[in-house]
């Protein structure tokens, strides 16, 4: 487990239906870069990822107030891969303390990506996310914004992140109106235990206006790896200052009833012959909408491992993905708002 | 119970945030006209709802395969009343058997209205409904067929019915690309067992785009009679053939569940002094949203019943409305997408 | 005093930069047509105000509730004077007691405007004002019926009565926004004690738009005939059921200091060698923003007596002019929101 | 009063519907920057308004004939504040004495605005103001060249400055009919004597296009401090070369009347426990309308007054405020252009 096996590449898809090709996985720096791990580490990280075909590092103004940037943007300085062979992301939003630092007004979008980009130490990223939406600024404000750093050559794409799906139509409704540029990408949560979003609303938005899918938490913080089985072990992000709220959601109840499924889970996993958070990351990338799937690894092993999950993409078959819904029972309904269709068919018919 | 108090006046709303206004409970024809009830009986419907208030009539060509429309044209042109003080609102969907009778295209889009406007012996009706969605047409061509049966002064809005959010949204899209009418309003299904979409998505929908709401079903089919109380009675809309869905629906466990709450409903119905189904439809009309509710009615005392409703709606305290959540409980949760956020926001400030 | 001079042609105006070609006098029909006076009074005054060159007939569904349309309809298919050698402008806002009869809707505009028609006997009208704006409608959705009532050809025009400048502004910008038709007119009032929008407002729209201007009550209901001067006469306008505000307003001391300034401008009328409502009306004429005065009068010797108001507008000399400012001191000022121009230009001219 | 309470934060609002978040007390530069005050009292200024969270520093390239812009360019580069922590904005109209240098056209809003942002060293301001309005340039050309210097970041806003509402509307309309980015916000003069286009005008466009409000002179060139109740001292404004208006304006009749008003504002002042300048301020503040107070001090006492302001806000209860209203005898009214409509319902109701 030690490695990645060389015999099965990488698969890259484009972002919804946009021309942007992006690897099945992407490594993110939540957490990690800049706090949890040593440049070092982060180094390393990044290096075993783009090694095994993984083409995008994702990162946010917001992720430990700068450091994360600081750190990716260091080690893609270091090494001499060709800007054009990899996609960076960033995300504004919390930019700072002022008042004027925050938030999706034309300023902070503008500043805020000067910023990220000289953190970076880069020209341009590929995609720039609003980290958030906010209702305080009026949409035409921020469409128009996203599409001003497009044609500044700061940034090739928009996206968003954490948005309803009527905040991303409103978006895309602006952007035809005024004949500015549409979002190409929502970054969301997805993993076994948070699927409404992205199994009921996004593929309609996808059908409609092409829009692409990035998840973030394939693991759900740690919770899917089986780590928190007996409890909150001392290195864990449960542990971590600032992170009660993670810790609480795996003591109480409803933590407690989801350790009893990811005990099911893990049985299954091991007859697929793989442990349990490449059986939660293999599921994540069967998901047909899901263009990428952002990994958060603390250490080199931990990495591979996730990486391997590509190999037990094939196992997922109709009978086990099944199985896995029995095992979770939270498999979302597609809204129906449409009943008594069928008697007006008939009546007509008669 | 045989009349309606003369105090109470009718309330009007406007459509949305549109200019037409709208008599908060409306007639539908659908079941009724052209089918389980008389001409005459149609016609005394008519006739009561008008010297009401009830300014809206709403039909659809499906409905009884188009004898609904002839019925209720049949006493418009009987009546003398001023075209100007009432409402007509038909849907379009499936027009005939022909394969080109059915769906959105824009030959069925004018075409249909056509039909419809000779069937009701009018020259154009206020509101034209698609009464469902046609992913098989590009939304470019619905909204420009839309578009140009008001041009031609056929109708003077355009709505939809059954359509989802996105869909909505998407037709909104259109028309300002490329200077078209969007839809004002959306007809949807909505009573104390069908929720969620009335009071999640449209509230939302409503503070972008202005888009107005008219519900159907507010006795979900006589449900909330009460009258299925002791299984199906032999002349009730689930006993008529074609209907069966409704029957299973009553006798299925889910609907022995129901009839408890109902139970439990009607107790606090004789408290305030009404009937289950006027309660039913009282609840409808306290919600914001709701521009207009659409009453079936079969005989001239269920009219009076519903009318009646009118009275009851001031009775319907804050802490009555939480007793019938209460017992429901079937409150829908607004969604929630943003976790974490509290989270960065600690990042940063650190 | 009881004809008309040959000599003194009347004079023809663009309604403000716009094509139509209007009289400087028009012939207005509220109170008066299918009220105060009989249609046989009503056709005389609209012979002689035709054979006199006033080519405007004003008229509004509302006037005694569309009975001033039936009669100025009938006068006008009577005669045998070619549609095209002259102008009718009507209104709409309360076209009847039905909910959906009121206010600025798509459906009242189309609806109001057909039933104005058919009142008037007449394909169409040239110009269809809306009588007062109207909040509750989105002004999309007015700009866009008065656009497709003049596509339908039912009227020529659309103009704009009682609109504050905003309003206009906004219908304006919704216009070219979605490529629609601007208003080309705003129907006000005007008179000695009313002056401060035509004076102030108008001619910077003018500027700014091309907006005409029409004027009504240049007497102010009767006030500057002087007939008030000793209180309310019996056949007079205040003394109708219904205008007890105009009684109260000649009779309160506002309404007596108003007869002291009156006194004092019958002087100058005398000097000037007409009456004071002929005084009053050329005042009116004198202003450059006023494309046309609408002219009430509900006897053939008041008409001739104001048409002859003609003959007086060269009599007002800027000499005169400023002693009627003096008697009436209530010149509006233009308002300065520049102060301290003049001081930043000398800043920088040291 | 020799500084400020801690306990007492800024209040930062949005600039109109627009997403700038701006405090509710801004510094001007006038008269005072690179004239009236040395460079190192106007670093203290600037470095006491930063600290006590004014965010918006205002000047104008006419000030002190560029000097302003100068010296506020120096203190700012001086200081290490983030660029994206304060806004600044600065104003064209009055660039130079060439007759190329002045007014609206193309050439000088690009041109004037990269003087303005040499002498300030920056490479943008967040606001470019039009200083004035220019008759004499096609607002098609003033708006694309303010639209221009957005897209080439040299500001991130557009706003108005002394403009007419129909000259702003204008603006807007144009914005919108060649998709250009229209004004944010109009910057004028609001005092306890100059209310009228703060309090009538103003709030209908912000209800009509979202533009804010931005207000000067709170204290009325000083007159609002009472330090003219005994003629013009020595070193007040009103004894400057060039300020002989102002000078005149103190002694005249209606000057006179004024100090009798403000000797009645100081007993309710001192009621308050604040000073005359503070209450004015204050008052200021208070109206919602207005987003931004731009304060001008010649000293570090006189900042701290005002700024301490920010603590009688509260105190401003709807009586005191109907006090002031009482003693000043100045609140415009709204303006009514809608008589006789009362009238008219009455005729058709009939």
């Amino acid at each position: 487990m030690s490695g990645v096996k060389k015999s099965m590449p990488m698969v890259y898809k484009n972002v919804g239906r946009n021309g942007l090709r992006v690897s099945q996985l992407g490594l993110g720096t939540w957490v990690t870069f800049g706090g949890q791990v040593t440049d070092d580490v982060a180094e390393e990280l990044v290096t075993i990822a783009y090694e095994n075909g993984i083409n995008l590092f994702d990162t946010a103004e917001v992720y430990a107030a700068g450091k994360a940037e600081i750190t990716l943007g260091k080690i893609l300085k270091k090494k001499t891969w060709k800007r054009s062979s990899y996609i960076v992301s960033t995300k504004l939003y919390w930019g700072g303390k002022a008042e004027t630092e925050k938030g999706l007004s034309r300023k902070h979008i503008i500043e805020g990506l000067r910023s990220s980009l000289e953190r970076l130490q880069l020209d341009y990223v590929d995609i720039v996310f609003a980290n958030k939406p906010d209702s305080s600024v009026p949409m035409e404000e921020i469409v128009r914004a996203f599409t001003q750093v497009i044609n500044d050559n700061h940034c090739f794409y928009w996206g968003t992140s954490r948005w309803s799906p009527m905040e991303i139509m409103e978006a895309y409704s602006i952007a035809r109106q005024f004949n500015l540029i549409p979002p190409i990408c929502e970054q969301t949560e997805y993993n076994l235990f948070q699927r409404e979003k992205v199994e009921t609303f996004l593929p309609d938005i996808f059908k409609k206006i092409g829009l692409g899918t990035m998840t973030w938490s394939p693991l759900a913080c740690g919770l899917l790896t089986g780590k928190y089985e007996d409890g909150v072990p001392l290195h864990s992000r449960a542990a971590i200052k600032g992170y009660g709220w993670l810790k609480e959601k795996v003591l109480n109840e409803e933590g407690r009833k989801q350790q009893d499924k990811l005990r099911e889970l893990a049985i299954l996993a091991s007859k697929l012959d793989c442990t349990l958070a490449q059986l939660a990351i293999a599921w994540c990338l069967r998901n047909e909408t899901v263009n990428c799937v952002l990994l958060g690894a603390s250490c080199v092993e931990q990495l591979y491992e996730n990486i391997n999950s590509l190999h037990v993409v094939s196992k997922l078959t109709p009978l086990v993905m099944a199985d896995i819904d029995h095992i979770l029972g939270n498999k979302p309904n597609i809204r129906i708002f449409r009943k008594n269709e069928i008697i007006q068919q008939q009546q007509i018919q008669r």
